[in-house]
C-alpha cells in the first residue's frame, strides 16, 4: 500500500549542536535502513527547502504510523500524509 | 531533471458528454505516450480525489511546461509544480 | 484499516430536479449497502452543513478509492481523507 | 449528544522531561477514565501526526467543555470541535 | 444549549426574481417564528455583508440542525456553527 | 452601537505563575466591571477553546478600542472585531 | 466615526452590457453624492485591481451599513469593514 | 505617489522593558517627524489591534522602503504595502 | 520605478472561441508594444500555469495601473502587484 | 534554466549581535559572488519587507538547491521557488 508523505523539517536554531548532529545522523541511518527494507521507496529533496517528498510502501496505515512516529526528527517535522492508489493510466507496476 | 506535479481535475458538470469523453480518452493516450517516452516516470491517483500526483523526468523546465500545457485536460486542471533534487540519504539512483 | 472521510456536498442549484432526486436516492441506497457490508462503519451529519463525517473500514486504500469514486454524488463532493491508526490510549477494539 | 473533536498536540521541545512524562501519563489516565465512563466514545490516532480524532457523547456542550478544558495536555493542544447529528442514511443506532 | 451561528448568504445573481423574493419572504417569516418560539435568541446583521451572526438556544444539536437545514435560504448559505458554554466571568443568566 | 468581538487567549507556558494568576484575576475583575457598567453585554466561552465570543454596546469605536486595549490579557490575545447592526428580521430591541 | 472599507468588485462577464453600464454609472453618481455629503471621505483605486480602499465618516455603524448595502454594485462586491480610531501618534485632526 | 500600509506590531513579551519603552518612544518621534515632513499623510489605529493603517505620500517606492525599513519597531512589525492610484470617482485632490 | 506583477489568467471555458482568440491576439500585441516602449521589462511564463511573472518599469503607480487596467485579458486575470526597490547587495544597474 | 525565488528573512531578535552581523556580511559576499558568476541574475528588495525577489539562471534544479541550501541566512529564510520558462510574447532573449 502506497502513501505519499511530505516532511518539512524545522529544528530550533538554539538546539544544542551536538544534539542536532546526533539527530541528523540517526535520522539518516534510519532512512537508509527503511529504504533497504523496502518500505521507504522514494525519497526526494524539495529544491530550496529543508523538506523531503517521499513514497512509502507498507502493509498498513498502522505500519506507516510506527515508521513516521519513530523517526528521530519527528518532533521537529510537519508531516503530511496522502494515501495513493493505482492510476488507471499508469504503466508502472511498481506504482500500482 | 525531476519535477513533482500534482494535478487536480475539475471538469464542469455541464460540459458536453461527448466532449468530456473525448478529452478523457485523449488525456489517457497522451499519458501513456509520455510514460513510454520516459518523461512521465510516476503517476499515482490520490485516494478519494479526481487528482494525480506525478513525477516527470525532463531535460528542462521548458520541456515540462510544453508537456503540461498541451495536456488535453490542462484547461480544467489546477497544476502544482515542485522542483526536486537528490536527497543526500536516498539510495535510489532513479530518484537522483 | 480505518480511514476518516469528510464529504462536503455542493449540488449546483440549476441541476435538473429529477436528476438531483435520483442522485440523492441512489447515494442513500449505496450508503446503506456499504454500511450493511461493513465497510462504511460510521456516518454522521455535520450540524448546519450539507456534509458528513464518516469512518470506513477497508482492506486497502485502493478499496476506499473505489468506494468513494463510485458514489453517485462524488462529482459534487469535496472529499477529505485521513488515515487513522490505533490510539495507544484507546479501549475500543472496534477503533483499533 | 455527539461531538467530533480533533486534538493536535504540540508540547514545547524545551519543556522539562519529567513534567512532560507526567503530563502524558495523567492525560492517558484521564482518557481511559472518560472512555470507561462512556463520554469519550471513539479515540483514533491520525497517521503521521501527534493528533487524535475523537467522538464524545455528552449531555451538553457545557459537559464537553469541562472535559476538554481539564485535560492535562489542554494547554498544549489545538482543539477543533464539530457538532454532529444523526445522518438520515445511517444504520447505526450508536451514531444516532 | 447555546450555539453561535454565522450565515453568509450568496444568492446567484441569475436566480429568477420571483423565486428570490419568495425565498427572502419565507426566510423572514421563519426567522420571526423561531424568535417567537425562543430558539433563535439573537440575530444581528454584519455591517457591510449579506450575513448575520445569530445565537440559538436549543435542546440539542439535532434540533439546531433541523432548524438550519430547513431554512429557505439554506441552499445559498455558508453556515458556521460554534458551540458556546457559560463563561466563568459572565454575569448574565441568559448567556449561561 | 454593537460590536461582536472574539478573543483567543494564548498565555506563554513559561510566564511566571504569579504573574499569570494576577493577570487572570484582574481580567475577571475588569470583565465584571464592564458588564455591570453595561458595555460588555454578552460574554460566552467557546467550547473547547481558551476563547470567548462577546458583544459590546458602546458609544463609539473609540470607546471599544479603549476597553479592549486596556484589558489585562490584551497582550496575549488575538482579537477580532466585527461591527453589527440591526437585522431587519430581528424582534429583539436589545439587539437593535 | 471612521471605518476603513475595501471593496473588491467582480461583475459576472456574462451580465447584460446595458445593465453593467447602468450599474457603473449609478455607482459613480452615488459615490460622488456620498463624498459631497461628507460620509465617503477617502476613495482610492488599488493599483492593478478592480477594487477600492475607502474611509467613511459616519454617525454610526448602522449608517455605514445602509450606505454599503444600497450601493448599486453591492451584489457584486466583496466588502471588508475595519473600524478605525485615533492613533496616539497622529497629528491629523481629520483622522481623529 | 500614494501607498497604503498596514503595520501589525508584535513585540515579544520578554523584551527588556526599558528597550521596549525606548522603541515605542523613538517610533512615536519618528512618526511625528514623518507626518510633519508630509510623507506620512494618514495614520489610524485599528480598533482592538496593536496595528495601524497608514497612507504615505512619497516620491518613489524606494523612498517608502527607506522610511519603513528605518522605523524603530520595523523588526517587530508585519508590514503590508498596497500601491494606490486616483479613483475615477474621487472628488478629493489630496487623494489623487 | 519597478513593480513585480503576477498575472493568473482564467478565461471561462464557455467564452465564444472567436472572442477568446481575439482577446489573446490583442493581449499579445499589447505586450509586445509595452516591451518595445520599455515599460514591460521582464515577462516570464510560470511553468505549468496559465500565468506570467513580469517586471514593469514605470514613472508612477498611476502609469502601472493604466497599463494593467487596459490589458485585453484584464477582466479574466487575478493580478498581484508588489513594489520593488534596489537591493543593497545587487550588482545590476538595470535592477536598481 | 530560470527559477524565480522569493526569500523572506526572519532572524530571531535574540540572536547574538555578532553572529547576526557575520551572517549578514557573509550572505552579502555570497550574493555578490553568485551575481558575478552569472547564476544570480536578478535581485530586488521587496518594499517594506525583509525579503527579496530573485531570478536564478542555473544548469539544473540541483545546482539551484546547492546555492540556496548553502546561503548563510538559509536557516532563517522562508524560500519559495517557482520554475520559469520563456513566455511566447516575450521579446527579451535574456528572459528566454
Amino acid at each position: 500500500m502506497l502513501f505519499h508523505v511530505r516532511m518539512d523539517v524545522a529544528i530550533p536554531h538554539d538546539l544544542d549542536p551536538g544534539r542536532r548532529a546526533e539527530l541528523i545522523a540517526t535520522e539518516k541511518a534510519r532512512a537508509l535502513e527503511l529504504q533497504r527494507a523496502g518500505s521507504w521507496v522514494h525519497l526526494w529533496r524539495v529544491v530550496g527547502q529543508y523538506s523531503n517528498i517521499s513514497v512509502f510502501d507498507v502493509d498498513s496505515a498502522d505500519e506507516l504510523h510506527q515508521i513516521l512516529w519513530s523517526l528521530p526528527l519527528f518532533p521537529f517535522m510537519t508531516v503530511t500524509v496522502t494515501a495513493l492508489t493505482t492510476h488507471p493510466s499508469s504503466l508502472s507496476e511498481a506504482d500500482g
